[in-house]
């Protein structure tokens, strides 16, 4: 029964930070509310990167004396003094009696830390409500604490077959207007996009996020030898955003002075063996340039470059109910493609919703 | 509410129905109950090929005298002497007051024949009771009774992008064990299944039923020039079943005579312009034969001729959540391909499904 409760309380927690989504990072999504005698007394969720956290609303908005109450977020609170005070200590002051939390801080400095202040202070702590569902919702989170690199999530929109575009090049829907839509959402909570050099060729994208209210995420593109046109549409953007074009040392050394004049920050790399830009290193530099996510929406090429790189944290593919056929049609992995099924990539925890008439998969890429 | 319980008691009867799946081919699966006073007091199903109709066996069972009940059947009662006699004069005769069906007998010459006999004799007919369901569940009957040609279900086993062998060729297993057990049960259901002369000569498939009590199904082999091998595996079973193999005007004769004399069933036809078995005229044939249904489990190129020639009419896609990658890697559709997205070819009415680790995806193709 007592079980029952704290999933139930949890779960309203997790929806409150979900009111966090594409505004907090590179900061966890975090929700709180406090219960007293049964009554949800007071709720609150951090709003914006820098801003008080959930914890601090929820102490501050009490209806209710919160003497003896029990407080839930699906964070542990903070130990130490960041861009804000410790959440520990203020809740330990506080004169709440128990604190329910979903998993500890994944940043493994400072993990468990924050329990122990909570503990110290006669606070009896019950971690783990909820824990799979809370690593979910702050993948991107746990990812780039954990390792300084930005979380990568491959976007795709196929056919049933695996097509994204007809030998003659046509691409102009594949996938409907719900399933374009959701992209949308998902630029707006991503903090970067990455694309190849042929999709600028081939499609001349802006890569915006076209929703109400949204932000624009910043650009990344593979461009080893920087063939990128000059008047393409990205970079009439660079005045609004940041724009990040990954190159090799072997790049043209005009054009990499001219995009650098114009405000591109080149990210220049030593080749791999087949001469292009080495996906992995690139990760570690825009992990350090605080990129926490990227969403790459990359031709079939790049994209089994990101997958044999093992820079693909989880997959997004939308499929729509149509069939292209034909080896010349441009399917959504290419390159060399694995020779043997004891080296296929592997996706895990699917799953499976309809949007419209597509379907969309998704799915963690085993490393 | 009167509604409620005909979709209620109809419910039931397509699940006594479901009981003749690959038993009664090339007729229609059907049940039938009977309810007295919101009693079920008999229920019957059609169990295999030249039997009793459902209505027969409902009739026949009832534990109570049936003189005011009302019968449920999911296809309107036969009008005719077959191989049966008339379903509808039976019940017409039996005291039976209300007979609800779920949809017409879609054969045109007798259609709405056996409905009428009911009402002259005074009974009161409510059609149309589930008919979606129920035209689902006998497709592969209306299809053969309405064009005199096999229904056509492709089934395809690949990866999230589309392959079905990696560029060296292997292809076992790309789907889990689950998704190749119900392959067999729909093998089990099915009157035929077509293969083409390249997964003969790469795969050498058995092409039989491999569950308890399966009944193989008959083969068809699309062999333009006659390549197939004498020691391939599915001509040992020549004996065991019926095989066919489909071939053109300039096939090798001395092939021709050796595959008739061991009992093959050689199907010569006019090639096309490619010099290739003309898929729809063999459809034609093959209808004749008597062929209700045949499971087409082609490899890239067959898969993409038969939707071209549109002798398909649904697609049973088993997606495995892995990718392979790779533009020299087998695709579950090769051939030319479309080569404009108005051409695309569209599935409707499509359902998902997860089989085990895999995703199944169902859907009727648009002609």
């Amino acid at each position: 029964m007592e079980k029952i409760n704290h999933e139930f309380y949890m779960k309203k927690v997790l929806d409150l930070a979900k009111k966090g989504k594409g505004l907090v990072n590179p900061n966890p999504k975090v929700g709180a509310i406090i219960v007293k005698n049964g009554e949800i007394i007071s709720e609150g969720y951090h709003k914006y990167y820098g801003g008080p956290h959930a914890e601090v609303y929820a102490l501050k908005n009490a209806k209710k004396d919160i003497k003896g109450a029990t407080l839930y977020v699906n964070l542990e609170p903070c130990s130490h003094y960041g861009k804000t005070p410790s959440c520990a200590v203020a809740v330990s002051k506080s004169g709440i009696k128990t604190v329910v939390i979903a998993m500890k801080d994944p940043n493994p400095k400072v993990s468990g830390k924050g329990i122990k202040i909570l503990e110290d202070s006669g606070i009896e702590v019950i971690n783990g409500i909820m824990e799979k569902e809370s690593k979910r919702l702050n993948e991107v989170f746990i990812k780039h604490i954990t390792t300084k690199e930005p979380f990568v999530l491959m976007k795709t929109a196929s056919t049933l077959d695996g097509k994204i575009a007809t030998k003659t090049g046509e691409s102009k829907w594949i996938t409907g207007e719900k399933s374009r839509e959701k992209v949308h959402s998902v630029r707006n909570e991503y903090m970067g996009i990455m694309v190849g050099i042929n999709t600028v060729l081939k499609d001349d994208p802006l890569l915006t996020t076209r929703i109400e209210k949204g932000r624009d995420p910043k650009v990344i593109v593979i461009d080893s030898k920087l063939k990128i046109p000059k008047e393409c549409k990205i970079l009439k953007t660079v005045n609004d955003r940041k724009i990040y074009i990954a190159c090799t040392d072997k790049c043209n050394k005009e054009k990499k002075e001219y995009l650098k004049q114009i405000g591109v920050n080149i990210i220049e790399l030593k080749g791999n063996k087949e001469e292009r830009v080495p996906l992995k290193n690139l990760m570690k530099v825009l992990g350090e340039k605080g990129l926490d996510s990227i969403l790459l929406e990359g031709g079939g090429t790049l994209n089994f470059s990101a997958l044999k790189e093992k820079i693909v944290d989880k997959a997004m593919c939308f499929v729509a109910p149509k069939i292209i056929g034909g080896k010349e049609s441009k399917a959504m992995i290419e390159g060399e493609g694995i020779s043997h099924l004891k080296d296929v990539f592997t996706l895990s925890s699917c799953s499976v919703e309809t949007i419209g008439e597509d379907i969309l998969i998704e799915g963690y890429i085993n490393k």
